[in-house]
């Protein structure tokens, strides 16, 4: 049935005008980076529910990724958060990465969970603070070297709670002074991906609140420096997709942490709760990979795809690889609108002929295209199934309760 | 300079038509209940800072609450939750509590900081955990007899992630099994106060999600039933005021959790985001003491006031002190309303004189008239001037860093 | 290509364990009103932009709307606003409709377009302009029996623009009563649908301002009365699918008003934005219609479903259809859930699953289903190609610009 | 009583550390720009009430403008907006204006009630309708000159209502192209303001969303080009003063458009809703007033102030002194900070001690400074009272109903 399936399916995308062949390409070219902490224990305030099977450290965290990546074939990164990942030897963890078949991805320095940084790391008022931040991010960037990473990725929980707690506007100087130093010790090929977010947890001004604080402070800082959209960071009715073509007209958005939400950051699984949204955001991304500006283009084709989620009450690597088939399936879906009756629709300003070009891809079922895909990938065709058939939750079971938080 | 400005105020407010000798009565009359678990070190689930001298046990706790009943005179009662203020001898609870000049307040049980509640506690669809549920609820109406409480505060912390997860319907009406059995457990003078939460720590749908759930289901339990309304639980843009006026007039409000928020639940100290918002539900509370149905203002007159806030960066002890002064303030001004003259106005339709009526009472200063009422009371003029000069905070440093969470 | 299709979906449905003629038999009953106004010229407060072809008159509208049965097959009737739709002759009018293959369906009462009820109508503290209201109320009843139709469907404008401008809880009242007047006036087979709204002409409180306060007016009423959601008429982040399963579960839900939101009550075409939010909200419907509690089954069914929309700078038919395949869509995708998979996944308490088993259904390509539906009702399998290519448009392009607004 | 009062509030706030003569001397220099438009008939789209005395044209806009003036003393200026305000002769309406004892101030091009604007003014895809919109705001910029007015203040409505309907980023390079021609005739002493808005009319995405995209507008413009903040256009939740801080350190903050909201976009009495917000706002100019930087100090100083609002269901005149009002209490309230108290209180990290330092001064009662500040000044000290005392509005009544809309 599968076979008749991808023939029909072939015809009919043939009939709407899509060539199969670019899209079949286009899907193989799509790499989802996960996070390390992804695979630990994770809670809300009130709770961290513990699960069998956590991997107790970074390396283990690493095994369960690697099986993300074997069953998709689209995960060959991890990212790491430090010190979550600290590990006295980062050539030893690099090695053990590559023996997986992966490697390291983004390295995330932490300023949050230190009581020093109990009123601010980067924008803290006493200097010592924003000393030993600074230094910490340097440490990062060395870590970055050694394990070949070229991605730094910065979220800053810096704020206030109160009205009068702080000076807001001398807390940007600060937070530029400290960047400034890292982003001159950082390498010509490594990139700084600057996230913002809205609140959280800081309740009542966060230092770096939304995309345009984070753009202007990637604008200061030069070429290397780039805004990061993490999806669950935004006031609520936000249209993230507007966001994201417009940093792609500056040329300036250097990736996303995938999670989706229905009140605040959530942080569940993507694709799970609005999945046209995820659809629209790729839209948009493949609407500037044909941009005539070649800048545009270059931008959209170096995007950092990663996962940033909390996965509270699900199982830490069936999520994983539900989230990953997600944006691989509205990638797919954005793939099949046909750009050319598209923008036909829009010059004639025939509001309800463009809308029904982009709606109706998502309305495709991709699932043939999916397979066919994964076939020639040499990975199962449905990897969900054939993860929950491989007997490895059964074994990381033997590691019991008790695994590492976050 | 205070007695000539008690003076100036009183003529003014006699110009205004103002009775301050009633206005002096209804604020004595003011009672506070502060929360033991907002003496415990506290956070935000990316990290818990914790501070110097947090009490390390439940009568810890409730020496640090006599301080604030100590030097502002209107918090004669702790509300407890139980397990974090589980002890072996409730009894022994309760003589504490009045050799301190305070007693126990209402009673919160814990549902949701158990593995068997990861999927719900009263709404579980395994009933053995239901079962454990209900009779922890069953508990607490004990304790709270051992105590001398007679109102119990719930919290459902119950509710799904994902679309699908459960059957929200069914869960309706587990959720009034579990209830109507603590329900009938109760003696005849016993509140049950049901609080409702928008979201989090459930992020697809929460059991009780809004106050007209809340009030469905006190409707269905009986007259010992109300609602409880926190005010960081709703969407933004709720109109709390509109809430609280709305369960007046059914005759249902049955206390508050207050607090502060400025987009989630970001539990700050009351009156610090919006202190016109907190002093706009004195104002519905206030006409609702004066409505000629004696039932609403019975209503009014019987509401529990209850402080519930996280002090996550803040000093414990002088955060409650600024929480309750506060509520304090808002109150008095709320008091300042010459309900004649809105009156008037409402029935001419004069939309402006109306508004003015309310807004110009926010407007006055009421600092000389709490400070007189303090004096009659018997307490500090200046409640957190005197906490911080009485050596409190030196003696319970010695308590060192470590506390209680929660 | 088309029948090869639907022998594959088929076969794969059954695979999924979906018996299809249940499913078709399911979607042939839907239907789905459309509202006169719908048809004509309409605006924001900024501007109204004219169309041409816009109807001049009511008649006109229902010739409209006719073409819209015409071509879809299931929106048998049109709502009609009063006095929008003000006509001498209301039987006329019912004759008129029945000529075109239609009827009149639900009656909605205007009490917010007249300068009487600026402050207010059921709620307006004069009672005069009240007793206006009530009687304007009254002569929808009899234009209900009259023209034949059931449903009074019901919403208010009234409310406050700031605080202190009325006496709320008075307001309460005053609905109460005029609502109680109509209520008793209407026969015993009509319907009143209460509609809330969270804000919108009034800025500070909405008399009718959730779900809660409608619900709580329908219970006092009695069964007549019932709870009319429209879908853009909620704060943000509000889950809608979980208002609708409670309102089943209390039998309680009188219909629907569909259409579109990103941000405030925005009236774009249903299913536009957050297609999967109108998919759950059938979820929740077809999950009601299994329920083994026969009352909430009955509820499920009864459903009124409408449309209520503003389309500002749609072509008004076309944008229609749209609306209207869209509704059918996602009701044949929700008839794709395994509903005996679901629950036992929520049964075992397998959160993944469970969600799966829902999003799964909705990733299906429904085209097959619905041309092969449609073809068995005798309409255009692809509607709004065959309105498109029908010339009607080209027809009423005579009528020229300046047709009704509203 | 008056003059007591204020010697006691001048003794009290020498106490606090507030040096009057300087609070004074800042007030009087306060200037609110008032909108021609605020004085006419305005509604929602669903409804336009028709008031007694609304003006009938430009001329008499500018005399119930100069009415505010007359009773406040700080409203010298009066917004226009063309074509509502368009004349035959500039100079003849320059000419009424100052006979009047008042100018014209800020300029308003209108691209949203043209039919062409349907899809976009300066982001239409048509080239026509770009260069149209273009030629309208080169008009403006003439008129400006005519008039004597440094200021064209510029809000677009220009976005989409659908996914799909239009190209994001090309309309981004329009908008600049048509924007930058305008800015190229400005003279080197103007003015562009740049306004953003969160939505509506545009309902998908709008094209200006944002500060951040009319900052980085006003970047790409020039000096002559900065950020206009209307503080009703931003998400629910957003922290306005954040942003106000943030423009202010960045020297591009140009100016106010003051309205309240507490849902979208209400445009009602600006103080009316959270006047604690509109504090915090001039706290933060105030605070930048005193930058080490010469540059924002510079910035702080020439904001233009201006209110734009929709009286719907107001006495107009009344409604606008009310506004003005408001505005000077809450200014008057932020300059009772005692700045040196507070940064001590921020560098010594005491949180709440810090935010003591701001809210304290919003609770004194400013009644006793504005009544001297008002008689220094030669106005009414209480211009409200002064204004209904006067016999205007009985005067304006002859004009009947049905005056300007907008």
């Amino acid at each position: 049935m599968s076979d008749r399936a991808y023939q029909l399916f072939e015809e009919q995308q043939k009939e709407r005008g899509i060539d199969l062949a670019q899209v079949k390409e286009r899907l193989k070219a799509l790499k989802v980076e996960t996070p390390s902490w992804g695979y630990a224990d994770q809670g809300t305030r009130f709770k961290t529910f513990q699960k069998v099977g956590v991997p107790r450290n970074t390396f283990e965290k690493l095994e369960d990724a690697a099986q993300v990546h074997k069953f998709t074939g689209v995960c060959p990164t991890v990212a790491v958060h430090i010190p979550w990942d600290k590990v006295s030897d980062y050539s030893a963890l690099k090695a053990h990465a590559e023996s997986l078949g992966i490697g390291i991805g983004a390295v995330n320095p932490n300023l949050f969970q230190d009581d020093d940084y109990m009123l601010g790391s980067v924008t803290n008022s006493n200097p010592a603070i924003r000393r030993k931040a600074t230094e910490h991010l340097l440490e990062c960037v060395e870590i970055a070297r050694t394990v070949g990473s070229k991605d730094l990725s910065l979220w800053f929980a810096d704020g206030t709670n109160y009205p009068g707690q702080a000076d807001i506007r001398k807390r940007v100087v600060w937070m530029y002074e400290c960047l400034k130093e890292m982003y001159d010790a950082m390498d010509d090929d490594m990139r700084m991906l600057i996230e913002y977010k809205f609140y959280e947890p800081a309740f009542y001004h966060t230092d770096l609140a939304d995309w345009g604080m984070a753009f202007n402070m990637a604008n200061k800082l030069g070429p290397k420096a780039e805004v990061l959209v993490d999806t669950g960071h935004h006031p609520m009715g936000t249209n993230i997709e507007h966001i994201v073509a417009y940093l792609l007209g500056e040329k300036k958005l250097g990736g996303f942490h995938f999670n989706s939400r229905k009140y605040g950051d959530d942080d569940l699984i993507v694709g799970s709760i609005n999945p046209y949204e995820l659809f629209l955001i790729f839209y948009q991304i493949l609407d500037a990979e044909r941009d005539a500006d070649p800048g545009v283009a270059a931008n959209a084709a170096r995007i950092a795809y990663m996962i940033d989620q909390s996965h509270n009450i699900e199982e830490k690597i069936p999520a994983m690889i539900r989230s990953v088939l997600n944006v691989q399936t509205q990638l797919a879906k954005a793939l099949l609108i046909n750009f050319d009756e598209l923008r036909e629709a829009q010059e004639r300003q025939d509001v309800l002929a463009a809308e029904n070009a982009v709606r109706s891809a998502f309305e495709c079922d991709v699932t043939p295209l999916l397979r066919a895909v994964r076939e020639e990938m040499g990975v199962p065709a449905d990897p969900m199934k054939a993860y929950l058939a491989s007997g490895y939750a059964e074994k990381i079971a033997a590691r019991g309760k008790g695994g590492a938080s976050w």
